[in-house]
């Protein structure tokens, strides 16, 4: 969460906050208008929400933290729905078990539209006083349309994976994609960017909105290393698939290996053979793989034994935030959810090899560094303390965004985590040497 | 599955059979009407399925047996349905694992709809045919319409049981029950009614249709008992738990003391305290327990150790059959599904004290005899040999139907059954001693 | 446990008894003399039991029913042996869980033995002042010897399997057997007797002891049946195997058919192919699977299985008594722990075709009958009503004995009793049409 | 495992090495000498490996990379102990699987004593022709021995939890402790340092032995912090008990407050409430806490835990190490295995304010840093490369030695690692701010 001195001062923020409000409600309401209710229902496995949950939980987030601490009178909507919708803060009562979330069929999805415009018509009037409130509202305001574009990603992602549980391979939407219809793009060719030691700064400095944490900038030493030039791509991975990745425990780290065992692993999630050739699942059903694009949905695992193979390695998180401001990365070029909101795919970088591609955008790109806090990181009091610092053990951080990231939502000190075991986010590969 | 020798010729056959398929199908789909399609597509615990899945899967029995059998030309729908909607038939190849069928949203509840209606045509054009087919084809006819019954008791447990793990606690219907408006009726008081031993025959004998496990009928011993006029009531279930029953290991077998301290049951299913009264969750939501009803929502563990408690024991299977042959057992007067399609609950005995009440219909009563092959069972040939026969071990019988059975399904002879800790079907106490 | 009036009065009972009580207490010390202590400690599956832990059971059953009641002024060994020691008992207070027997290193085998002289020594004490107690001390004292029999058979079976999870496939005894030494037995020709059918009488009825379990003789009906003359051997079961017994579900009952699977069975537990040809893991070490003896240590699911394969179907338990009631079974001939002490196998029927072979001893036999309570059964006040009753759910009944049963343990009457899946115990087939 | 230049020609090397060896070897036996044969074969938790079965996988250790590689014509024991005492090597086949280790009596112990006396028989031939060796048999000599001290260390923990496990609370030895004698001592008042900051160097460089995830020293940047003079005692750690630390969901990370509710965790592993003052299970059976003595057998979680709710943090690992050297930290009064060999246990940091206490020796201390690579990591070709490279994901590392770790096994730069759930290790908390 924020800390108060990060926000600026902004003269015109009631009237751009309203606007913003608006924007961010609407489009997660658009990314669910292709769903049947069906859709909206079932938890395929722990991680993924049901889209009807999502679009509950984080209206209970303005319920709880805006309204009903900042507009006079107002009453919650329902009283079950903070047990319903709440989702990991024990500072805030009970709550279904994350592993219960798809077996609950009501509230129906109809219940759930209302109860956010009922939230919305309320956060209307609220808005309207903004500017009367404290500068903690804004802050908070801030977060709360963060959270949102947060879960607009876990949207995508999620609606991704219901679909493809299906051996009846549905569309989200019924277009073919554009990649269907022209032979893939030739990516630009590799290269390996040299990116100078010494003593960096990393960590948001800037007075725009950041999560906790991000702050706390601070020097970090890296010694000279090497980036490529963009992330690896699908046409790379199976090359390492051909030799023998999945079947050689040497290029494997031993928690990895297990799973390959386990689970079988041999190819990225949502990757199949089909008629002797590779395709993957897309929001429009299975589609070729385009070998010119990032091989995205693999585990920290994945990405490790491959870079290993490749004779490189991941970077480390100083590295990668050092190399991204060396570079002076911005999402211009890179694809977002906004590229293609209904559709969210990475692309393939185009051919100036000058230039180091994808930063931002197009795909998460794992790094070896775990999830701890920076130094001097301190967990907020009350209920936001719980947003991020809870989670910082077990987990490796992921940098730069990806194609279903709004743009608007991903800075160049965006610390994103995961667990080394997932693979339904747009996950890919960075190499550095 | 039955015998060819069961069937009586019916020379009206073809035009009945033609009305019952339609008025079977349509209920089906009555008991489905009020649910929303998030309703259709949950699984909130193993034993129960998506009432979505029923309408498939019924549906999917008619087309595999009948339709590709006997309709010249007929082509499946969908090849991936038998994949999705196969419910154990090895004969018929892979399919979907029981415990996942609440993952998947598609297909959607109207392309079901759709399926049903598709396989309704055709079954039609079948039907027109009936004269001119096989004795086979009768008997199939005949046993996809007892099959869809079985569903149609299973639609309304496992709506049942999908709606209650809401804390909502949805009400499948807004109505208030009949029960709830009027004072608890008085159930007839107990009497103890004598069966003289001896041998006798038990088993299927009639013309019309069995169950393969039904068949075989043979003489069993059964010495003198009493039975007990009427089932047991909440009321007097209550004592029991009051005497802390829930809380005293002697009552119990070893397997139901564990799952009484793992599970923290206390009560049946679906009763919690409100406000200091017992309620229990029903088609109409949470209700005050009618303590006249027959207690219901039980396992086998707790019929015993009730019975236990109470000084008597539970009958077994050919005590029950005896004793329901010897009192003229009727389906007259007792509840089921059609008695209140979309509000099934037992009802109270009457008071009349000379009579054996509820011996059909109401609430299945545990016996304290295994699911075993009656002498002489011989498993079918093919798909249809997996239908009842596989499951014959670690399960026991219940008798007589229930508020939910549907009354042209039940027989005298018709044996279900359960494993032991089962508690969502409508389940009571009959005691003998 | 044992009623009161099935206890004939015996005069000279009290030296008998000091006799027997030391003959029991000598033989289980026998059992274990070949071990060493590092096999005593071990529990590599649940249903297994370390030595030691038997050791210690057994004479804290004698401590805690016999001296702690009738010998004045006894007190405990050791205050914690109650807590390591008892089985089952809930009416005895809290225990180490049966899954973590295996994890407990102390107190050290020289300390049970020590535990054992202990007890022993005051046993004789009490022993001498047995003439001056009620006929209930007497019971107990039977109850006492015959409980430890039991754990005898389970002692022998438990070395075997403990002995079996090294690679080293160590043997308890270095002797060759006998059975490797010759070539392999004939076994007798198979042959059906028939059974007529009519009224009988099952259950204990003598002036002996019995079990609880086996008490409450009554009558029960059976119709014409034919056993077979002897139990099926390894060559008879080999031909299922090697017919695709494992690989067809049609012959299997569902939850067998999934264990086949999940479980990966192909042979009877013990067997595995060495150099092309069939052995099994004795109390010697690995040897050739004798073809003629019976086969063994099989579950109920393969015994039932083979049936189904071979046209003919398991005893019910009441078949199985009237049967060796009317071939007038004795334990002459039979093959029992008293046999082969340190080397318990089943042997070869002889050649006498006129005969009924192996009723008593060589295998336990699987009936295809739920373990229930006998009509009229009661569970006993105090903690021995737990000793048979509360197990009466979910497991079938197996009859006769086995070669690790103590020939003065076995019954006709005797109602011995296994989850389906079971397989460490010296299990056959019996085979009736 | 040791890169060929960290080992430095030692002239009398030979000589050397074999008395090492022997000293190494007989340590190892001195550890189980008090120990029962029934002791060293049980495993009550995955973590914990049988004595016996450490026994014998150092001495395999020796046997495959030794023996098997440089002394002519030598003969493996036994085919089958490779697959039975490999601990992880996929390079080197099949084994058993590691929750498994408990479930084998055999080979007895006396056969484990055999194969040590057999390997060590054979390892005097080969030490003798250590000169004519090349270097690389001289550092796998070295990998050997410290291989097997690595294993003297968790045979000291794995025997203190093998112990507790018994209600019994056995003594691994008679004696008394020392502490349990005398009044407890004062621990140093707390005080902290400064450590400025700067850019340091860490890593191994000197001439002698290291672990390969030691090397490639490079330089580290750190800010300016103050560390805790002395490790966390139990006295402190107590009023973080007494405080509610244990209830308290703020002071945790998400996945230690499941733990602590899951597992109900409410005091630091082995201690326990008796007559109303805390003791805790040592190798002298259950003893009194000393509350000057520092707080051990502490999983990550409750240290950091600890830390929040103290208002300070856990070191990161470079911090800890450039604190380390600017201390000038050396073994000299610090406890060790050799400090008490059969009783390890931390003793209070004298009194002197003066000075950094107890940062080697003692106990572990956790880092809030991950266990990854340093930069310019390579792994080792064939099977040492799996010695601790496959393990560098999601466990902390811990730096400085235990009370159980040998003297001449630790060094400044050397890295363990746990998960973060651990306890049964010797582990403690140093605070930094």
């Amino acid at each position: 969460m924020p800390s108060s001195a990060s926000i600026a001062p902004a003269p015109a923020s009631a009237l751009s906050l309203a606007h913003r409000y608006q924007a961010v409600r609407q489009r997660t309401e658009a990314l669910c208008r292709p769903l049947l209710p069906e859709d909206t229902v079932v938890q395929p496995m722990i991680d993924v929400s049901p889209p009807k949950w999502h679009l509950a939980h984080v209206t209970w987030f303005f319920e709880t933290f805006l309204l009903k601490e900042y507009l006079p009178g107002y009453a919650v909507y329902h009283p079950d729905y903070a047990f319903l919708f709440n989702s990991y803060y024990n500072s805030l009562g009970s709550r279904v078990n994350r592993a219960d979330r798809g077996t609950l069929s009501r509230p129906a999805l109809a219940d759930v539209y209302r109860y956010r415009a009922h939230v919305d018509e309320h956060m209307t009037q609220l808005l309207a006083l903004a500017d009367t409130l404290p500068a903690a509202f804004q802050e908070l305001m801030e977060l709360g349309l963060q959270h949102e574009q947060q879960h607009q990603e876990l949207l995508a992602t999620d609606i991704k994976y219901i679909l493809s549980t299906s051996p009846l391979a549905p569309a989200y939407l019924p277009e073919p994609e554009r990649s269907a219809q022209t032979p893939d793009a030739q990516a630009a060719p590799v290269a390996w960017l040299p990116v100078p030691g010494g003593i960096s700064r990393i960590g948001y400095e800037g007075s725009g909105f950041c999560f906790d944490n991000e702050q706390a900038p601070h020097e970090v030493l890296t010694a000279d290393f090497e980036l490529q030039n963009r992330l690896v791509t699908n046409g790379e991975y199976l090359q390492f698939m051909e030799a023998g990745g999945y079947r050689d425990f040497r290029y494997w780290l031993g928690e990895g290996w297990d799973l390959v065992q386990t689970q079988q692993w041999e190819a990225p999630l949502y990757w199949m053979l089909h008629e002797g050739r590779w395709h993957r699942f897309t929001h429009h059903g299975l589609q070729p793989v385009n070998m010119a694009a990032p091989v995205t949905h693999i585990s920290f695992y994945e990405a490790d034994a491959y870079a290993h193979w490749a004779g490189a390695r991941l970077p480390t998180e100083p590295e990668w935030e050092v190399a991204a401001r060396y570079f002076g990365a911005t999402p211009t070029g890179g694809t977002f959810l906004e590229s293609n909101l209904l559709d969210p795919q990475p692309l393939p970088a185009d051919a100036d090899p000058g230039r180091c591609h994808q930063l931002l955008g197009d795909a998460w790109e794992w790094t070896y560094s775990a999830y701890h806090p920076y130094p001097g990181y301190v967990r907020a009091a009350g209920a936001l303390g719980e947003y991020n610092g809870k989670f910082m053990i077990n987990q490796l951080v992921l940098r730069g965004g990806s194609c279903a990231t709004p743009v608007s939502h991903i800075r160049l000190t965006y610390r994103n985590f995961f667990h080394a075991d997932k693979r339904w986010q747009f996950t890919g590969i960075r190499l550095v040497r």
